[in-house]
């Protein structure tokens, strides 16, 4: 391992095992580059923490902070051990696990389309509410009763903040349980795991708040010229259209108590990076027994849908719930899986590598989606595993 | 009401009401611009009609003048009272309502994609005469005949010759009536509606001709960096492979006497802006009595496809034969359904601002589809609303 | 027809019927342009060859070479004869006629999908070995234990080794025979064609070895800036992830001996340009009776996938095996069906023309797929046959 140095604006602090040199070369180099940016990163391989960094102003390795969609991603190993068991069956309708949903024509909607963006409920008519967000209990009738903004099966678009409900609706009709119990009991208490789905009072004081995007003028302009509508699928996905005001992300940042207390599957994780590498390899194995078998990794690692996405009206590709590595977001091999976040954020298993990777910026990053210094560092990790 | 003050090149004729002010001011400057430009804009909301303006050479709000494509808007709202009363279902196969069409495999096509330019039947192999489109007893055995140029389910692709073929089709099929004779009776007669499908004689005097566009150097450009080919699909829609020779709107356009006569739901509508927009306010119940349910609004503005049209090769969405909105082409919110036409010409209304919108240009516009300055307008009316 | 003149770099050998004037004086200009360039050009129309022409060093009229994928369509064309007797239904499950098939959510994919880069089995997890390229006995069960790469029916992506895996395995299957000797046996032999899948002893001294490519900077730059990724679906396809190592197509060569003697249906093809024009005449009956009868080219010219290739990253559309016409790819009408080749290759039959083309460069040309100089070729030889 390197020597462990004192955190400043230019250098890391952390370990790097032999053969990950580039990647902390990488990293610091960033550092360098940018005062204002400050990131944890961390990766196992095959069992061991071989990089453990973090850099910039209010940033430990065990600093806490918000991963925003990144939690999806957590979420969803959650979920992924009720289809390992059995007890969640992608083949199966939504309405056999939840009947209210039986309305406008969802009755065929597939688990495995509603969990890959393509049942077109991406919010309700008269706009879900903030509590709704905070608390699915209340959000899930509401989307029972809504008709899809798309005939179901012909399009998909990211659901950012209902496909959070749906994951939680479900394991609440499975187990009784809400996702977040069953995240803390089976997965994350057992293991020691730094990342929290419901942040509990205990650690509110490793609490680090996000920061907001300094944009460079050339991503002001990208975000300009990107198109926009006030009254748009876009708008409607992010609850901007509900009494015809702006989108606003604000009321479900995990800066707010409420939020972080709450932990929706959609947005509210808390973690450090470390805690996010973490999860990724209980979930493939790379820490003890692994709490996806490989044919449920390999069921929701499949691609279930790729393209322009009708609601962000850029390439995504997505497995069940997981992001997938494609020629617009080459995250990892075709074997990987993650979920990036507003803000920057990025964790993913790619068992191609044996390896899992988690990286969250403190300084939110534009225009959204996983940094893309995270893109580089994760092929530059994939590089050093590929010479070892 | 703002005074009514009389056509001139540099200002509109007409009325807006207050609040609409802004909406009045760039039409103005439109036509302030461009020396060429004339056109209509009429809108409806909440029961009035807050604009109604016309301006440039030629051009009067009680004017009447072609629409082409947007036609299809008109027609579709004819076919919208035969799903709300349950004669027509969307989910039944086409084959239900016309026995010839089960050819080469067409046998499961159902309503819906017939509707959304799912069929892959744009045209026949050698091609539809001109007297098949102007009459659709004639065209549709060929098109019951043809077996579809992809195979159905698997791309979409503007039918726009066609689609107003199989509208006429499915309403002699159930009613026994032609389209034009259906909507006379049932919806434009007993409203008084400023927009035909079938011009009579008695109305021949108030019709203006179209203008040939004038294209800037800037749009002669963009059209010819277009891929065009001479015999690909594009080509084969609009009738242009037939006996190889070059695509010409000339024999449909509704200049001619005999194409406004038949009123072809594909494209021969002839109305001034206000009738367009007292359709679509019918439609949803702007003024008086919805002839749309909202269940038929809403199953009918749900999005069918979405993404690269096959045949247009540029984005284009669909619900039920009305064009949506999307990023390509913002005409109105997420719950907005409605048509454009070449020349420029648009029609639309829009649940969530309970709103109508019908915009006529004389002057033809390139490359044709909704009028870029329509849009614009129709971005200016919903901010309007907003902030009323 | 025109003088037959002798072979040098700045003119081409060979005969042009009259009315094929351009097409010769076109292909003359690219011998002119670049003294790297060499290729033959075929045409077949209503019966006659009315181009027969070859170009620059090392090639003569008679000289057989390589032609990579451009080989994908003359092992259609003898699919193609199972499909018109029958035993091959397109719309039957693989499984119907390959058992082993049925593993990991496979059992419900068709013929039609399998034919058509659907299936999502780009390659196998482990990565094929070259043996199992040139021998589909190997390869065809590790492909039917594999999980598709993504959700079936949800996604293609160019197949560019396993596609002849499965044709190959189909045929076996379904006659006893291998493709190679239904070719030979029912299509080859009898008509004396100029093009071999699996080439004899006696005809190795026609082989010309193809020239790698030189590109220019602009094709670099191009190719340069193209997203590659060394783990993702396009490296697995070409077979360059197995063991981490970058893709190769070298074992792949026909330049190799093993190669041509082993023919394998997804690139194995070796002949003259004639040669794949005649294969092509022979399908839709341009010479005596047709291999395939109208329906069946129908049915494998129909378009069955078209959009952003998931594997290519660009578009591509296909029929049955075939590739189509589009704007992407303006080889043909929209009734024309063939397959390019990695080096410039093209093959295609167009019955609206009542054509058959054949062009293969012995020059390598980048970036692989049809030459833009036959894609020009085309347009040249179909606007001859307009004005003839």
């Amino acid at each position: 391992m390197s020597a462990v140095t004192a955190p400043t604006h230019n250098h890391s602090t952390g370990t790097t095992a032999p053969g990950f040199e580039d990647v902390r070369a990488e990293f610091d180099g960033y550092l360098a580059d940018d005062p204002n940016y400050s990131a944890q990163l961390a990766v196992y391989w095959k069992g061991q923490l071989v990089v453990n960094l973090a850099g910039g102003d209010g940033l430990r390795n065990d600093t806490l902070t918000g991963t925003f969609s990144a939690t999806k991603g957590v979420a969803a190993i959650a979920l992924g051990t009720l289809i390992r068991s059995g007890a969640l069956d992608l083949d199966q309708t939504v309405v056999h696990y939840w009947p209210e949903f039986a309305t406008h024509g969802k009755e065929k909607i597939l688990v495995r389309q509603l969990l890959s963006h393509q049942a077109g409920l991406v919010n309700v008519d008269a706009g879900l509410e903030n509590e709704d967000i905070l608390d699915s209990r209340r959000a899930a009738p509401k989307l029972a009763a809504q008709r899809p903004y798309w005939r179901p099966g012909t399009a998909f678009g990211y659901h950012g903040l209902t496909i959070g409900t749906f994951m939680e609706e479900l394991v609440r009709r499975i187990t009784g349980q809400s996702l977040q119990e069953l995240y803390e009991d089976s997965i994350r208490a057992p293991r020691d795991i730094d990342f929290w789905l419901a942040l509990p009072p205990s650690q509110e004081d490793r609490y680090e708040a996000l920061r907001p995007a300094h944009p460079t003028a050339e991503q002001l302009a990208m975000i300009s010229q990107s198109p926009t509508s006030p009254d748009g699928l876009g708008a409607l996905m992010f609850n901007g259209v509900n009494n015809l005001v702006p989108p606003n992300l604000g009321p479900y940042s995990p800066n707010l108590r409420e939020v972080r207390a709450a932990g929706p599957a959609a947005l509210g994780g808390v973690g450090s990076a470390r805690g996010l590498a973490q999860v990724y390899a209980a979930a493939i194995g790379l820490l003890g027994e692994a709490l996806l078998d490989p044919d449920t990794v390999a069921e929701m690692g499949q691609q279930q849908v790729w393209g322009v996405d009708r609601v962000l009206n850029f390439p995504t590709a997505f497995g069940v719930v997981f992001m997938k590595p494609h020629p617009g977001s080459d995250f990892g091999s075709f074997r990987a899986f993650g979920h990036d976040g507003a803000g920057g954020a990025l964790g993913y298993a790619d068992p191609l590598y044996d390896v899992s990777f988690g990286y969250i910026p403190l300084q939110m990053q534009l225009p959204g989606g996983a940094d893309t210094r995270a893109l580089h560092l994760s092929q530059t990790v994939r590089t050093a595993i590929r010479q070892s």
